[in-house]
This record gives structure tokens, sequence and C-alpha cells, in this order.
């Protein structure tokens, strides 16, 4: 039996680990973390597990928490696992970190772009970067993972093949991306309420947002050689899901065959990643509520560019799930141990 | 192993019961049946069972199908299970038919509600309502299941326990129901398009819903005597959920601890209903994607009347879900087997 | 021109106030008060409104206020308008009230269900309720009007003839309401994100509505007695909207025709109120941005009660849209002026 | 009084078409076609026009058209327009065709994207693209005029002053377009149903869309040169709207103020095209209901792009409004006249 934490665990990603842990014969969450509830009935927060847990919100306490689990995960903001992370408590229980806190690797750009200082960057070599598909081996070893942001999933998985192979410039990229609400977070903000939501779509974070040095780190790492793109995220009246949908021109002549068989090369083994059939493009729908990632693209020759797009859940792929995935490789188990749900439609 | 065919697989009962199926380990799906898509793949019409399965769409032989599956769910328009049932097919496999057709034991109510001659009146004896809440010995002996119509299901499960401890006057019972879109089928209706259903709500069927009859069956024989109600759904724009507010006059004077022990005295051991805590009033969000049905009341000492309410999921536990919960009972497999889906949420 | 000003002017109810008040050339608003945003461009707030407006927020100084406008509009929470009213105010200007003060005649019953002391019930007598299809003579001569909250429009104006001609007997009257998410009001609650509203719908204040006595007193009025009724609103998800479905047993033996005859002998010259035809029931989306409240009824000769039905914009016909029709009416304008939008579909 | 024919008036371009044109009181429309409904009341296929008019559904008669109206609108499927139109017909009548028939200067670029032979190819020429913005002098002699479509119009207002004056290379430009569903039109299509639509986004037409040429025809014209781009739509869960996010790279080192006196010089006089202020980017949720597009930009120094966005009302700018404000153009009349609806929010 895996003992399990929650740092943050009222926020949506929260809910959304605890509900897939909850499901597991082989996990038992010992620590519902949440700062805004202490004392109250989990349930009474997120009213789908009611019956299904009894337990109380607890505060934030690492040390104790390291005592009494083998994994904690810290779904809170940016700046607070930083803050609590120390090699006592790393010698005691693993650490999966759903905030940005571990993702970036230069510290400078994680200042730029996050405008705060880092907690502990001694760590941050150390952490393992949590996309399996490209990480699997050294997040079996992992102590600390950072787990990616969704529109950094979402987008390296699209993409990633072609920059791989060579097959598109990768300074040419340019990503426009789409996700439901959820990713907005459970705070009472106007800005997400629903009649400001429901019947609109805007644009935000244009040309700053904080998930485009995390793409484009992974992204330099595929090329071989520093790469910056252009990335836009969109709000969508919807709850769940994320669509990227990325252009860039072709290096090279190829086929629809040879960058189907670049696809191939890198995702036939993968249990989360469906190259989708040819012609058939990726809907958040077909991957609601599953760990999957759908993918697929389509070649444009009057303009000698390719349109890559990919559709996750940001809530399972995209977070929670891609978490669990992490903590399935770190204790050895199958990788899907629990990640196994049919997307939901309608 | 479980041997399954589903009849009707494309619409959308049909493709929850799949994708509930595709789940299990002990269950085996060997028949997609669906006249309109014949020899396509399943799941090139439900993208979100990509890789999942890759069965191809097959034709209504009953006959067929009795050979080779140990148990047919029929998931079809009235009229076409009660035309395929005979001795030699309930001979060979069990039946658990989502449709109307045996839901309703006096066969002129059927005709005149749903303008149809009956198939087989023969079986209309032996067929159980499949509500294992209150039929869940004799499911476990059935041939033949009617599977519960979603807003019977939920209007019965909200107010049972004050019809059967008299607590209410049935005869005083309005039942104002809320169904997501899901529920009017995925066949192509202007009516059900996007922008006719979104930012909008409607009554339908005022005074004429086929669900009449069939609540007010159960409800007679809950009330040992006749009881005719007054049944209004309506149309949200959602996709899954159904909510029931249900009024009705007390019949005597009671306290809030009384009506909530008759709550309990039929719930307490059930595991689908969930009798919420005092003040707390059913919402569709805390029962998407799973099977429970989750109810509670409120006396409102003013008018002398009780407010009673329910929400379940109305492709779960309004169809296919009950459907596996009355199949589990046939196969003597504990009830919750395959759906113990933690709502989704949000 | 008519010179007018708006106290909460940058909630939900003052922003359509606005948007219909700019779209007209005989009325000029002159202050935008909101003390959130003193100072701020008011388009700012409400971008919709961009390049049409360049005034900035203003404080609530209703003695200033008198001085410079004509009619001023209170869109704000209850207990603010009853605290600036007074004689000196009411003899320079007409006063508009959207919240509560002014509508209940019984002060008790005012602090009963909303919890505050009245700032002042000296003028309780004289405001007048706004429903210009029953009060338009006394309406024309007001200095104050109680605008009527948006259910109680909607119920009244659905029920109103078959109480007013003794059709049904009024105290069994169950009115389920179901509202868009606008009529929570622009606060940032967790309640309102748009991921909890978003595939939901649930009942609320069960039984304890405070437009639960507004709508008995008028119905009390017309029927001559008390009346007491059961009213239960819902949150749906859309943004504007309500819908009224009403159950009331028949008080004698009726047709349709001579149902249909009462309906129109009230509303038969009422431009803002449209008896549907027969078999056709009000929706929502048939009112959008319209003034319009649409009606209709259905006899259930199986339990002798009639379901009556109404739908409004509750944004319009329910606050801002009737507050104009009132303006319209203290200034001896023609009615509808500024309020003939043809509802918006889709 | 301009008489005024509609021919498609059932479908959603023309159904708003008779909305708008319901609330002028200097235009009748004196003929409603629709081959689906004739004889059936219009006002019960758009009950929101419920008492505004009582004309019931005629059929497709150009030649009888001409002599009763003064003005035809026709809202039809590619083909029908171009079927109709002759000499005769048009030395009686003016036409506004919102199909693409006469939209694409080369008859052999409609052929092969249209996959149709064009119905009267001497008339393409005569014909006047209808964006009031670009063509307003020709437009005001017009006797047939093209209106743009939906794609078209968002995606030219938003990068137009751009390319015209050289800021940015127009063969990088990258349009990525989110429409709500209203721009699929009311048949009765699977796809386009309230659960498959709901919860979901997904791109379509990826690298063959039929506005594409449409696009890249006017750009030409603004560049001087001929330009090919890439535009993908995507489908968003909402009723109305489209956002346009276009991506270029920038020609020159040009800075903020530069490029935004490249939008002034184009739209300041504009009434409808509103360039937002600093910072403040598109949204449709702004623009819902009214004419009005709404435009900005950002440059990314990062990557030397620049980001360019526009928000409109599909049914409004995107179609039946623009069509309209052609028609005062050809009649002489204001620019704006019927077509200052202030944006609905929310």
């Amino acid at each position: 039996m895996i003992r399990a934490g929650i740092i943050g665990s009222t926020g949506y990603a929260g809910g959304e680990l605890a509900r897939l842990l909850l499901q597991r014969e082989d996990v038992e969450v010992k620590w519902y973390g949440s700062r805004s509830y202490i004392d109250k009935k989990y349930a009474s927060i997120y009213q789908n597990m009611f019956k299904l847990t009894d337990a109380d919100c607890m505060d934030d306490n690492m040390k104790e928490l390291a005592e009494q689990v083998d994994v904690v995960f810290t779904a809170t903001p940016q700046g607070l696992c930083s803050a609590l992370v120390n090699e006592e408590i790393l010698s005691k229980v693993k650490i999966i970190d759903l905030s940005a806190d571990f993702r970036i690797k230069d510290v400078e750009v994680y200042k730029q772009w996050y405008k705060l200082e880092h907690g502990s960057p001694e760590y941050i070599k150390e952490a393992v970067y949590g996309l399996p598909e490209i990480n699997r081996a050294k997040l079996q070893r992992a102590r600390l993972i950072a787990n990616p942001g969704c529109f950094p999933t979402c987008s390296f998985l699209s993409v990633y093949p072609l920059v791989k192979e060579g097959i598109i410039d990768p300074n040419t990229l340019i990503i426009d991306a789409k996700s439901g609400t959820s990713g907005a977070g459970r705070g009472a903000k106007t800005d997400s309420l629903f009649c400001e939501v429901n019947e609109n779509i805007k644009a935000y974070g244009v040309g700053v947002h904080r998930h485009t040095p995390e793409i484009e780190e992974q992204l330099s790492r595929a090329a071989g050689r520093p790469v910056t793109i252009s990335f836009t995220p969109h709000l969508i009246p919807m709850n769940r899901g994320i669509l990227v949908t990325a252009y860039a021109s072709l290096a090279k002549d190829v086929t629809e065959e040879e960058v189907r068989a670049a696809y191939e090369k890198y995702y036939k083994d993968e249990y989360f990643v469906r190259l989708l059939d040819n012609g058939v493009f990726p809907q958040t729908r077909w991957v609601e509520g599953s760990n999957f990632a759908d993918v697929n693209f389509k070649i444009d020759l009057r303009t000698k560019r390719v349109v890559m797009m990919g559709a996750i859940d940001n809530m399972v792929k995209g977070a929670a799930g891609q978490a669990i995935q992490n903590m399935n490789l770190m204790f050895g188990l199958p990788e899907n141990t629990g990640l196994k749900q049919v997307p939901l439609f309608p």
C-alpha cells in the first residue's frame, strides 16, 4: 500500500488527484492538505467524494507529512514546494511537484518569467522533468519530480517527433493553444465567473505566458539547439481539455508517410499517446477524463508548412493523471496502473 | 469471463455501455450491434475508444448473438427488443432491455402511451423491473430485465421512502425534472442542435411524457394503491445529469428527523444511493460519470409540503450503469463491480 | 432629453441599464455610480460599450445626483436605496429601485426574510410596485418605484389571470423556477465560477428564497385573500433567462378555451406579454435580450391540475428592461420606447 | 420605405437578417423565402419574432421577387444565387448575396475550392466585394454585392493595416480562427448536436477550408502581390462569435506606436472597427449581437513576430449585419442605420 499526501488538495488539480487515487486499491491518501479548509470534511468541499472518504482537511506540515506518507504531491501555487524541500524531507519521502518550481533548469529564466526568488535552487538539477514519454528511466530513480505544465505537455507531445527528427524548423513554431476553464483554478475571480467565460473566447498572456520557457527548454533539448517559439493560450467555455494547434515550416521535403513514420517511431509503444488515423484530428471530447494524449498532423503543400495537433484533458494528462503516471514509475508499478479510464463521452 | 453483446451500440446509451464494459477485465464485449454503421470500426464512431477496441459494427441478429454471448443489452428504440425475444433466445442468453418494452406491466397502458403494439406480451409478466434497490432478489434470478427509464429511476429513488412509509400523500406528487441533452439521443434533429439547446431551457412533453405511467406504476406498488402524478421534464444545456425536484403534501405531522429516518431505513445499506447531509441538496455535477443517486429533502412548514430532490447521471444510473448493476446481480457478482467510478468534477 | 443616473452601474443589472439606455436618443446617462470602480472608465469595466461612452465611474452621492439628473436607478444590494431616500431627494428626482427595499408592504415581512432593518419605512406605502401590467396608472404618477424581482415578475405573469379569475386554487400553487446565472450577480464567488455552474443544475434557497413573500403578496392581492405558495429556484448553466413552471389544482371545471380566454382578457393589449399559440410552450431563447414575457399553459385532465409556464430574460423584463418600461411610464412616453429589441437567436 | 426580400430566410443568417430588419421602421420585409417551410408562419420557425411578423414562408421565385422588392438578400448555399441572377433581374432589383458565389474573382479558383460550376460567371467582375471598410465607394454604386464570409471579414480586418503598410511579411501569415457553432448552420447534422459540440474543441477543414482563397485574394490586393497563408478554423462551444489570432513576421523594425498608428490610419473613422486600448485584447463577448469588429495587436520582440487579434459576431458583422451595412450604402443611408445595437453582455 502506497501512502500518499496531497498539499493543495482543494484546488482543482488536488481534487483530481484525490479522485483518481480514491479509485485505487493499492494507494491510500493519508493527508488532504488545504490551508483554506483546515478541519473541514474533505468531502464537504468535493461532494463528489461524499461517502468515499471521511477525512478532514489538514495543514501544510511537510515535516509531519514526511513521517506519515511515502509520496507527497504538491498541487500548490509556485514558490511553495521549493520552500518546503530539503535533504531531510527528500530522504524520507518522494515528492511530485505539480507547480512550476522545478521545471525550468535555468533559475534566472524561472525568476524572470515567474517574478519569484527560488526557494531551493540546489535541487533544480536533481529534479526530473516528469514527462514519462521522454524521461522514463530517470523518473524511475527520481526523488523529486517536476510535473510538467498542462500546455507544455500537450504542446511538446504534439510536435516532439518532428523537432527531434529535424523535419520542421523549430524556430518557425507557432503554438496556438486552447484550454478549458478548469486551468484557471478554483480561485474566486471575476474573470472566471460563469457569465464571463460562457459564450466567449479570448486570448490571454499573449507573448508573456509562463509556460513559454518551459516549452522552449524541452524543445531545445529535443532539437539540440536553442529554440524560440510563439505561444498563445486561449480560454474556452468548457470545463476540461486542451487543444494545441501548432504550425511550423518544413525543414525538408517529406511525404505524409514519412511524417507519420516519425510520430510512430516515438509513440508506437506509448500507451497514453494515440496517433490518430490519417485525416482524423484530435478533439478534446475524445480524451476527457482520461490520461490519453491524441495527436495528428496535416502537411500543407501550398505553404510548405505542417500543422500539428494534440488534445489532452488538462486535469489528467495535463496535471493529476501525469503525476500519478510518474508515481507509478517511481514505485516500479506498470505505468498505466489506475489510469485506464476510457474517456467520458458525451 | 462474461461475454456481452450490445444491440444499438452507437447510440449514447450503447456507447456508455461499451465505455463502462471496456474498463472491466471480467467482461468482453463480443458484439457491437449497429444497423446504421455495419462494418465500420466501432472506434471510428466513438473515437474515445480508439486503440481500446478494434471491433467492427455488426447487425442486429439476435439469433446469432444468442450463440455467442452470455448477455445481450438492447439499447434501442421501443419495439425492437420485444420483437426479438422468444423462448429459444431466452433459454440461451440473458437479456437486459434498456428500452421501455418490458417496463410496464399493463400492456394497454403501454399501447396507449407508446402508440405501439407490443411484440411479445407473453414475456411482460416474467420481465423484472431493473431497479436493484427494490427488486434485488428477483433480479438475481431474472432472464429478462426491463432496465428502468432515466426519469423514473431518479424520480422513484427521490420519493420512494416517503411514499412507502405513508409520510406523503402520493396523489399530491408533482415531479419537476430537468435533464441533460444526452437524454435526447444521438439522432440528428434540429431541436438537439447545439445552438438550439445552448442558452435555453424549455419544458417538453408536458402532461404526456411516456415516463409518467412508469413512475406511477412503481409508486402505486410502493403505496399499495393507485397513484396519479404530475410529471414535467425540462431540457437543460448540459451533456449529462438529471435533477428531480418533487413536491408533495405531508400526510401527517413529521419532524426532519423522522423523514430522515425514513430515507435511512431504505437506503442506509445501498452503495449507490447517497442520502446527503442535512441542508446539502443534490447537484448533478456531484454524480457525473458515476452510478450514484444523491437524494435529500426539505420540509416546508409554511405549506405543509416536503420538497424531495434527487440527482443522477442519466447515462449511468439512468441507463448503462444501472444495466451493468443488473448484469452484476444476474451473474452473482458484487453489485458495484466495475461501477466504482468517483464522479468527475469539474 | 431625460437625464439618468445609475447607482450600482457595474453590476450586471446596472450594466444592462447602461446598455439599453445608451441605445436611446432621448435619454442621457449622466452618472455611472460604482463605489468599487471610482474614477475608472466605465467602458473599461464593460468593454462592450467601448467607444460608446467615455464616462468615468462615480461614487454614490445621491444628494449630488438629485441635482444633476431626472431619474435615478438604484441597482444595488438591499438596504442601500432605503437608506438614501428622503423627502428632499424625492422632491427633486424620480427613483426606480431595482433592489427589494420597497417591494414588500409589510415591513415585518421584509425584516424577517431579508434580515435587515428598513432604512425608510415611511416611504414603503408610497412606493409603487413596478409591474406595469397591473399597476400602470399608479406608475405614471409615482415618485418612487419598487422594480419587481426577476422571479416574481415571471411567476406572477405566468399565473396571474388564473388566480384573478378564480380558475385555480392559489394555495395549491407550486412554482418551480429556473434561472440563468447572471441572476447570481457579478460578485466573485466560488459558487458562480464557470466550472462550478457549467454541466450542473441545482436547486437553491429551497423553502427560504426571498422572492417568495414578494410573489405571495402580489398573488394575495390578485386573489383577494392570503396566498401561500411553494417556490423553488434552480441555477441553470446559461447566462440569461428565467423559465417558470407552475402547477396548481383547478378550482372548477374549465375548458382549454376558457383558460385561454382568461389569459387573453388580461394580456391581449399588453405589448410585452405574449400568450403563445396552443401547444407552443415558452423557451428562454425566444425572449433573450428582449423585454417580452412569453406565457402559456396546459390542462392535465388526469390530475385536474393546470401547468402554467412563463419565460423572460431576467436581465431585461426581470430587471433593467422593466425598470425602463417604468421610466417610460413616469415620463409619459410610450411604454415600449427603447424596448423593441427583437429577441436574439441563436 | 425599402422593400426587402430574403431567400433562405429560415437558416441562421436569414433569421438574423429578418431579426435586424424587423427593428427598422424604414425597411419592410416583403418576402420570407424558404423552400423547406413554404406556407408555414415564419414566426412559428423563429418564435422570437412571434407577434412581430405574421408572414408566411414563400418559395424562391426570384422573378416574382424582383417585381415586389427593392433588394434581395440570398442567404443560401453556394450555387443558388449565381443560378438566379441575370440582366433582367439585376435591372429591377439590387442583390446582396451572402453565399460565396461572387466573392472570388478567379472562377477557376472558385471551381477548385467549391467543387461547383459557376452559374453566371459573366457577373463576377461586376459584383463588388462587400467589405465597406475597403470598398465603400464601389458599394454605393453596386447592383450586385458579394457579402464577405465570416472568417474572411474577421481575418482581413485584423491584419489589413499591417499588410497594406508593409509592416508584416504577408506570406508568413498564419491565421488561427475560432468560431461559435451558429457558423455551422441550422442543418440537422450529428456533428452539430449539442452533446457533440459542448465540452469540446476541434480544428476542422485543416488546410482545405474554402474561406482560404477568399482571404488570400483580398490580402493579395492589399499587398500588391500574391499572398499565400495558413488558415485553420476551430469549432467553439458557444452560439456566436469569431476570434481570429493571426501571426506574422515583422518585415521591418517597428515600435508599438508605429503599429498602432497603422491601425489608426485605416480605422480611426470607421464606426464599426474598434481598435482597443493598449494591452486590451478582443473577446467575442464584447461584440455579441453587434456589428462591431474589435481589433488589437501585440509585438513579440523575442520572435520578431506580431500577433494580431480580432473579434466579431459571426451572425452580424460576419453575415447579416454586414449585409445590412451594404444595403445602407446601396440606398444612400448612413452606414450604421439600424446597426447601433450595443453588444449584449453577459
